[in-house]
């Protein structure tokens, strides 16, 4: 940005908000450098830090009149890099627009700013016997408003449904600064389907304002079976055969062997160190129904060849094995300088067979990769173990980790389960879509941003981009393009 | 359309298709000129009948050029006037395209073409002991590209969702026969939502050319109890009782007076005759669940005064209950000889308030009103009865419907649960949005067809119009647009 450019929008900015909202200093511009994909860094041109909305909306018009990108960021816990900043324009800081609203017990609803953090919704709620369902790993510090544009999930997700069902309305700001109220408080809404759009589109459409989500009664009884396979592939199978069954658990995770160790080295859980893969099941609802669970699910696992069945004995163990499952990513964290998370979504009944995929590439790559992740869903989590100071490795780490992605489309699956896309998964977008879905995205993109203003260069790669991958990705030996008939 | 232009037309498409699968005389045309909603006529130019998926891109690529409207059509059983034909259109009916093409028994999903009936995929998948679970009243009849079209629900959707929560995938032609995939079979899909998007968008947005279904296994056991009531509130307060208490019945359907006593006359099924109002609350699942749950509606109903409660004593009693309810539509057409079928939403707290407003202005406009509906959902189906023989009497439902809409709205509610705006409520839809939604609306849409030739004037109404009746509207004594700043 042009310092005489840069000059005029701190004036114009300066209009609506206190200087100290408006941030240009490199040092208090530092930490809004990158978000929790910390191998992407960019300084923004200016930070600003509203907290009303009638800011917000005087920024968005100016930024608009004057072609200015916009970045905009709750918490900065994004894993993709969904909000790293563009060298030349506002990163639009919506952390000081935390109020809880109004809380609707009769109704189950809260309305609340994008700024609340997901855990102090569960938090306001609990007085009323209420919580707010899903359950990203980052609910202490993560903002609803990024939860909504990511359409974040977490472990209670494979019952409960991802954000996108938990949220009723939402108001957003248009880059123009128009208002928009969308859904209802009603099971259906007439008119277009924007809700569900604008849910996970990264930032791109428009700029939350406020979320009314929904509240869910505490369920009766949580209890909680860990069972222990000498093979991936027989984990792989109890989970299809659990859901196969009939049962939805609350939760249903897995753990490989390295993922095991390295959580056993650093909480001493009291994890089966020697086994290939734990499940972590939880059945919840009211007694009776979670005690008939417990006797399908231990069936399941025996006759899927589990060497051991535990049922946590009490609430205390129940937390501790839950503890260990939260704690994988930081205990993965101490086997290696660095990893890079991974978010592939699988059909679930290619479970083991990918998993044993993911190993062979390991090997391939000469990198460690540890698995933990929400194996009901086919949500996988490959934490790629690397050491960014050794020549190459992080670009070994980054090739592994776009070939575990692939291998995810190849069997059916996605690119992203719960992270987005951001600017991290960006290349196989043109892996996941062919040019008439891309050129689809960025249709819709120009109906609510024609100038492009908001979070270019995230989630939908321009149509250039993937016909160069394209060329390139013939090396692999397989044409992810066949442009054949498609019916 | 000119004789020329529909001489050319009838020419190019030819080529594709054989003489008896393009409908053009007057007898070939007339059973195509309205759907469910019978009150609105238009005959089309030409009926097209394709068999394959290459045909519709022939037709979708033809008339594009030729610049013709295209109403898509399934089975034809639209309440909301969603398959009307236009003057100078074509009338692409996919009945044709009946082919399931896949059931994947692990996965739990089926394949299908657009013109499956509903219950055709329940019966396909029975064998496995799986189940296609939204259950509009015409499922018999209905077609799968239909209920995705309209986003269709039925008695089952409280707990079991709508047609969006039960798809996975879905293919579709766009106006300009490009072909777009969409969706994944993972729980969460990279790029916009475009499934969501396209479900419900009433055939204004593309041409649904395969459909991948989720299946559900079946419930171990379903049991209803009914419930009677001496005052609709009493009612309203059961249903946000039990709802409250946490369970989600698979079902919970209320029916008034005027309903009850006009299923009893028709069918004689053991109705309460002098009730105000019933509850039919089914609960399905595990029989131990199941049992615990029957003892806590139990409990909610007789707090919320019920004069009494049965529990259906076998399948035989259970089926009958449902029978009822499931023929109130045409027990009720026997009271008058038209009816007008209402379809707005309403959060459950207001049910019994609204119920009674309801009552006064079907006295305000002399016209009977009887209700039966989705309780759990907050859906209200109130049936006008009329006689459309005497002079102004349409006009009057029309409009006793149009005032229901409103106070649907003016609660919190919507215009639609599960029945589409179609030509019916596309005046409501100004009452719902404000022109900044219905113009993004328009941006939607023209991101998919920019030339505005598919189902062309249903769903979303031009702004003049809105402008028009905003006019109108203040003789309401209230301004449904208030031009006040929204925060």
């Amino acid at each position: 940005m042009s310092a005489r450019t840069s000059k005029l929008l701190l004036k114009r900015l300066s209009k609506y908000l206190d200087k100290s909202r408006l941030l240009t200093s490199d040092e208090a511009l530092a930490p809004y450098e990158c978000d929790g994909l910390s191998a992407y860094r960019q300084r923004p041109a200016l930070v600003a830090l509203p907290d009303t909305t009638g800011q917000i909306q005087a920024i968005l018009r100016i930024c608009y009149e004057m072609d200015v990108p916009v970045v905009t960021r709750g918490a900065g816990t994004s894993l993709s890099g969904g909000a790293l900043p563009h060298k030349d324009g506002v990163v639009l800081g919506l952390a000081g627009l935390n109020k809880i609203l109004d809380i609707d017990i009769q109704n189950r609803t809260a309305r609340v700013q994008p700024g609340v953090r997901n855990l102090a919704i569960t938090e306001a709620a609990a007085p009323y016997g209420l919580y707010y369902a899903p359950d990203p790993s980052s609910q202490i510090a993560c903002s609803i408003g990024g939860n909504v544009a990511e359409n974040a999930g977490g472990i209670h997700c494979l019952k409960y449904g991802l954000t996108v069902h938990n949220i009723l309305n939402i108001k957003i700001l248009t880059i123009e600064g128009e208002v928009l109220s969308i859904g209802t408080q009603a099971l259906d809404s007439p008119g277009f389907e924007l809700l569900a759009l604008l849910t996970g589109s990264e930032g791109m459409l428009g700029v939350i304002t406020e979320i009314t989500v929904k509240l869910l009664p505490k369920p009766d009884v949580a209890r909680v079976l860990m069972a222990s396979f000498d093979d991936v592939e027989k984990a792989g199978n109890a989970v299809t055969g659990i859901i196969g069954s009939g049962i939805i658990p609350g939760a249903l995770e897995m753990m490989d062997n390295l993922a095991i160790r390295a959580v056993e080295d650093f909480m001493h859980i009291g994890y089966p160190a020697d086994a290939d893969a734990i499940l972590l099941c939880e059945l919840d609802g009211m007694e009776s129904e979670v005690n008939d669970q417990i006797e399908a699910v231990q069936q399941v696992l025996n006759e899927s060849g589990a060497s051991e069945v535990r049922l946590a004995r009490d609430e205390q163990e129940r937390t501790m094995f839950w503890a260990g499952r939260k704690s994988a990513f930081p205990a993965a964290g101490r086997l290696a300088p660095d990893y890079y998370c991974m978010d592939g979504t699988i059909p679930r009944k290619h479970l083991g067979q990918v998993l044993k995929r993911i190993g062979r590439l390991s090997e391939e790559y000469g990198l460690p990769v540890a698995n933990v992740f929400h194996a009901g869903d086919g949500n996988l989590h490959p934490l790629i173990l690397y050491d960014a100071n050794q020549e190459g490795q992080l670009h070994l780490a980054e090739q592994l980790g776009a070939r575990i992605l692939e291998l995810s489309v190849e069997v059916g699956g996605t690119i992203t389960g719960e992270h987005g896309v951001g600017i991290e998964k960006i290349d196989q977008m043109c892996v996941q879509f062919q040019t008439a879905e891309l050129a689809q995205f960025h249709a819709v993109k120009d109906a609510f941003d024609s100038k492009r203003l908001l979070n270019p260069g995230k989630a939908v790669p321009e149509l250039h981009r993937c016909a160069e991958l394209g060329a390139m990705h013939v090396h692999h030996g397989q044409l992810p393009h066949p442009e054949i008939e498609r019916f």
